[in-house]
């Protein structure tokens, strides 16, 4: 397959006009020809590193053949590459999703667990019923290799225990769902941790006097997953995050709740009922309940905001969470990489995306 | 005179040892010389634009020997230039100030006028009796040439009249003790607005679904004012400040009331009474009421806190305050400019200070 006469946005070489050749599965060659006009943009498929479902699909209660579904409906989207997400539940139907995720494959790089082990003062959309502290014995059962990633608060007991114990697994630690301040933060960073769980929702607030999960995440140096939906925080506020933190250290993801991709209504997450109305989730109390964001909206979301390069946009939307999570071959126009792409109209609408090699989905 | 084998800490040329040779009041000669040792650091004499009161004189109620010996006093600390500056008053009592500093000179380079047009919300320790909108009657009358900076809430009536008055005076203006979020710093930041004043105190908070006057103080391009005191707000509140503005958008400040370099005990700020406890002054109400920080002491604390350059240091602590409000010919260590000079030690303790070319202090 050659792709003729696109816009390359590569995150590492960035911008230019020219042809990429896709042989099997991965792509052969990245031509640069110096094209005076294009109308397509070619960027690397995207990659959402926390989302709970998508079309009415969840994590928590998938089967095998919806988790296939559920990958072949985000291409539609332009995500190549997601982690399904968990929300806290008991140990048996954590250890049930990952049964049910053994072997599925297609775009599905690895698991998120996102809990148990976080603060229950921070639990917004979590059902408190099943927040707990970490222990080496449940980790052992719940962490297999397909466990990348798990979002937890570091005030919690046995915290660094845990740390220590999924490092020597390669599993990610985000800080997420946390009341922590500056010292617990400072100290958690000095252990290795850098990764910040949908910055800043769930963190405790920043303020000249304590600065918080809030501040403690912009001064050290994390990283921080985004949802670009200008609900879940203000387009102002992911401007000022990206004047400050920069390209590289910005994730993009949906966590995106089971109404994403259909209409208002009545869902549920984690067992708890959730009103979507106008495309916002909420639980009763008015907590805001995982997004109803598409990854595509997202990355426009994001573009618009900032106003950053296509460049950058290609980091924040596939590279940075790819790397983060040491998931090897994919985020970049490369040769050698997986022929993972999604190709856009200059408006950054999805007009075709190819997962390894294969177009799977065209407008 | 000429001072030897120094470290010369220049805001634009940075460090470098040498000698400086003073003729009259000015600097006639910058002299690179490599000297393989050191003891003692000179830099441009401290600006300190904020200002109430030192040891018990007070902007409000000084006389013009008052002020006459507070410029004397403050020659201890290193600063060779500064603003009185006073709190929300009658307009009586602001003409009263304004006459009894005519004709005082000496290191007093204007006055700087800290509301009354500013938000009661936002009060702070001034007193809401006087609180009350621009008018550009008023302002006619209250500042005269010696008035350089103003501090308002760009929230209250009238304020876009009384900024474009003001332009045409060159009187600049800072915005502080005020309730104003994002929309109302955008636009004032687009109408020339670009100065914060004793940044984030009295601001409205920071919050990832309305970034306030401390998220918009930061998003935009704006100086900002900070008391480095550690307790107005904490150290890492600073440093980060310092990693996303950068030296050249910080101007440090004392803010200091009448407790400044006395003991703990009874005082007043603006007609309300103020308790000093540990050096921190506050109002029955617990607000914080002005501070006691002396400016070497801030100077160090910026240093302590951020881990600054030298040359940084100086930019906050001399040359920014300076260029930002127009005043000539100092904040510097270059040929031409005045011979305000502070000798410092290597943890820099003020041991000489040079005002106009002469020794006003020796420790």
């Amino acid at each position: 397959m050659r792709i003729e006469k696109v816009l390359i946005v590569d995150p590492i070489k960035g911008e230019f006009t020219g042809d990429v050749i896709i042989e099997n599965e991965r792509i052969k060659e990245v031509i640069p020809v110096d094209y005076e006009k294009y109308e397509q943009i070619l960027m690397p498929g995207f990659v959402d590193y926390h989302t709970h479902s998508l079309k009415g699909i969840d994590t928590m209660h998938a089967k095998k053949e919806d988790f296939e579904k559920w990958a072949n409906m985000n291409f539609e989207y332009g995500v190549t590459s997601f982690f399904p997400t968990t929300v806290s539940a008991s140990k048996t139907q954590i250890l049930s999703v990952i049964k049910n995720l053994e072997n599925v494959g297609e775009s599905i790089d690895g698991l998120h667990l996102e809990g148990p082990f976080i603060n229950e003062e921070k639990k917004g959309a979590q059902n408190p019923a099943y927040i707990r502290n970490p222990t080496i014995e449940e980790l052992e059962e719940i962490t297999p290799e397909m466990v990348k990633l798990i979002s937890m608060a570091p005030e919690r007991q046995n915290f660094k225990e845990a740390l220590n114990y999924l490092k020597t697994k390669k599993v990610r630690v985000s800080i997420g769902h946390s009341s922590a301040g500056y010292e617990i933060y400072k100290d958690a960073f000095k252990n290795g941790v850098d990764r910040i769980t949908h910055f800043p929702n769930a963190l405790s607030a920043f303020h000249h006097r304590e600065i918080g999960g809030t501040g403690s995440a912009l001064l050290f140096d994390f990283k921080v997953e985004i949802i670009a939906d200008g609900i879940h925080s203000v387009p102002e506020f992911i401007e000022l995050t990206y004047k400050i933190k920069g390209a590289d250290k910005i994730i993009l993801i949906t966590d995106s709740m089971e109404a994403a991709g259909l209409e208002d209504g009545q869902y549920e997450l984690g067992g708890l009922p959730v009103t979507v109305k106008e495309g916002v989730a909420r639980l009763k109390s008015g907590s805001i309940a995982g997004s109803t964001l598409l990854f595509d909206k997202g990355v426009r979301n994001f573009k618009k905001f900032t106003n950053c390069t296509l460049q950058d946009l290609a980091k924040v939307s596939s590279y940075n969470a790819a790397v983060d999570c040491g998931i090897k071959d994919i985020g970049r126009i490369e040769n050698g990489y997986y022929a993972n792409i999604v190709l856009l109209d200059k408006d950054l609408n999805v007009l075709k995306t190819i997962f390894k090699g294969k177009e799977v989905y065209n407008k």
